[in-house]
């Protein structure tokens, strides 16, 4: 078995591991989700609704868009692989580094890569150096916002930029806003309100990361071009969404005060942690996101699982080595775990060279 | 949007309806599967295993198989999806009548369909005329056994003859055997033997049927030829199973009682529910399934859901018309009270024609 290429693999371990690794939201699953994943357990059996009429119509409501613009998939991840599969791009650019799913789908129809690369000396922020790479050989780009592993967000004047430059050279955007939700104030760095002038634009959201709920499996994408949807829905089973996801999301989706209290609980917790690891001599930058993008040294992983704690190295995304790491931002305790084990200095230089 | 090609979407309706569409095992959730759901509400939020290793042991020692032939699934129809994709067929022969997800997912990868129609004059079995379909050319066959929707098993000596010529011509066989389970004797009728001498043969199964999961999603394939298997794998996204269907899942295996329990009602009410409906005139294939296929007249469907039943026509199967229908055996109560409605033979000329 080769290692598995993402955070979240706790099952990896004999033990129970504080899992840093995967960047889900701190508060955990809403209590209305529990709730609905109860009544499911007790409800008669059915298929699920292939289309998540429910659903669909509640996530239109409280995205704001028509709810012909929207699909649902068995998490984001599904999206992805059915949309590479419904558009089969000959030519694709990749940003390097990001989330590596994108390219493994994109390898699935043969793909030819390109990859426009997040340079250290500009502190991995996407600069205007993209645009001379949207040339018109180009059939899509992925984007990432904010960006995984580095947290960082996209600059809104050059998004729209790239949406121009892309609409006029006939390039397709997917924009995984997977993690926008918990960033301090999404509605200044989502694109959702440019998806009716730009049917080219594609963005992928999640209910994994927003409302911790990774373990169900519910992801969805937006796109005002509803041939393509139709496509994408094509690419795939006809019931991708469980029951119980449909019923978590709906769910998920009545209890905006969950949000607020998560970014409240964030923007705190977000500060702590970087400076606490700034503290620890580490390179960290300024993440906007759930999640901190640093450089330590190599080796910091396996010498924090020897005390329970799994972190994500970062040395398989294109681009960086083992020598850069991410972590969730997790509630206080937590926080204050990993810092304690990394202050304790003495102990780093037995178990940590 | 355009009308739903499978049964079981009740959510479709404004009123509520006796589902006879979607053919899953009557006896409902095992408890186990409903305390394992009800568990997952509990549990802290984590990405399910991606490998479902769990599960995948549990699967391999109730199969009696090696855990490297097993690769769990988004319910089976993801996993038609995946497979499709990992050995993308040019050339694919189908069944006609048969479930027409092969069809729909063989179509995304631009295959070539070729059709062996199963006649009305041979009762729709499978017959010895199939092997003269199997020439060098096909890339791979998909078959169902018992077939969906007639509920028609195939001659295990006949199958043989398949797999054999199918491996001298490098064809692959997809063999689903979702329905298998349900069976009064799963143990004649399964492949599940072959798989060693035969790596040209993938089995596909699910616990949608045989333990009524269907709104949980969850199915699997199994293969020995372990370098597709891993093919296939890659096809998709990390994550296809979620944490409720890898807890239900296993849930559901350490249970073997309700499995026989369901073996027994279904063949008293597979026996009732035929006999009951060759009394209504209409002609009844001799279904050893859990669901039964017959003809009758044209809008027998549409004059049912007045009565709030739903059964499933079988109009846009290929090689069938209006006239043909699909009904799951249910628990007593239910079918009687399907049998009840037809048998007003008074009222149906009023509703029916």
């Amino acid at each position: 078995m080769k290692p598995f290429g993402h955070g979240g693999d706790i099952y990896a371990f004999a033990h129970p591991v504080l899992d840093f690794s995967a960047s889900l939201n701190p508060l955990g699953l809403p209590e209305g989700v529990r709730k609905a994943i109860r009544s499911v357990a007790d409800a008669p059996c059915h298929y699920p609704d292939p289309f998540c009429r429910e659903l669909v119509g509640e996530i239109a409501q409280c995205e704001q868009i028509p709810k012909e613009w929207v699909l649902c998939s068995n998490g984001a991840a599904d999206f992805i692989y059915r949309l590479v599969w419904a558009v089969k791009p000959e030519r694709a650019l990749l940003l390097s580094p990001c989330f590596s799913e994108y390219e493994a789908a994109l390898r699935t129809v043969g793909a030819k890569l390109l990859y426009h690369s997040l340079l250290w000396e500009e502190s991995f922020i996407l600069t205007p150096r993209v645009l001379s790479d949207l040339t018109p050989e180009l059939d899509c780009i992925f984007l990432c916002n904010p960006n995984n592993p580095t947290g960082l967000p996209v600059d809104p004047e050059l998004l729209l930029q790239i949406l121009r430059q892309a609409r006029r050279a006939g390039i397709l955007v997917v924009l995984d806003e997977c993690f926008v939700d918990l960033l301090d104030d999404p509605g200044s760095y989502t694109a959702k309100a440019w998806l009716s002038e730009f049917p080219n634009l594609i963005l992928l959201k999640a209910f994994t990361k927003t409302y911790a709920m990774a373990g169900l499996r519910l992801g969805y994408g937006l796109c005002s071009d509803r041939g393509l949807m139709q496509k994408i829905q094509q690419c795939g089973q006809p019931w991708p969404v469980s029951s119980v996801a449909q019923a978590a999301g709906v769910a998920a989706l009545s209890d905006p005060e969950y949000l607020e209290k998560s970014r409240r609980v964030l923007q705190i917790e977000r500060k702590f942690l970087k400076s606490g690891l700034a503290q620890c001599g580490f390179s960290v930058w300024d993440s906007k996101a759930n999640y901190i993008f640093f450089q330590a040294w190599r080796g910091l992983r396996e010498a924090l699982l020897q005390k329970h704690i799994l972190i994500r190295c970062c040395g398989d995304y294109r681009g960086l080595d083992d020598s850069f790491y991410r972590v969730a931002v997790r509630l206080h305790p937590d926080n204050q775990q990993l810092l304690s084990v990394l202050q304790e200095r003495r102990d780093f230089h037995e178990w940590g060279q």
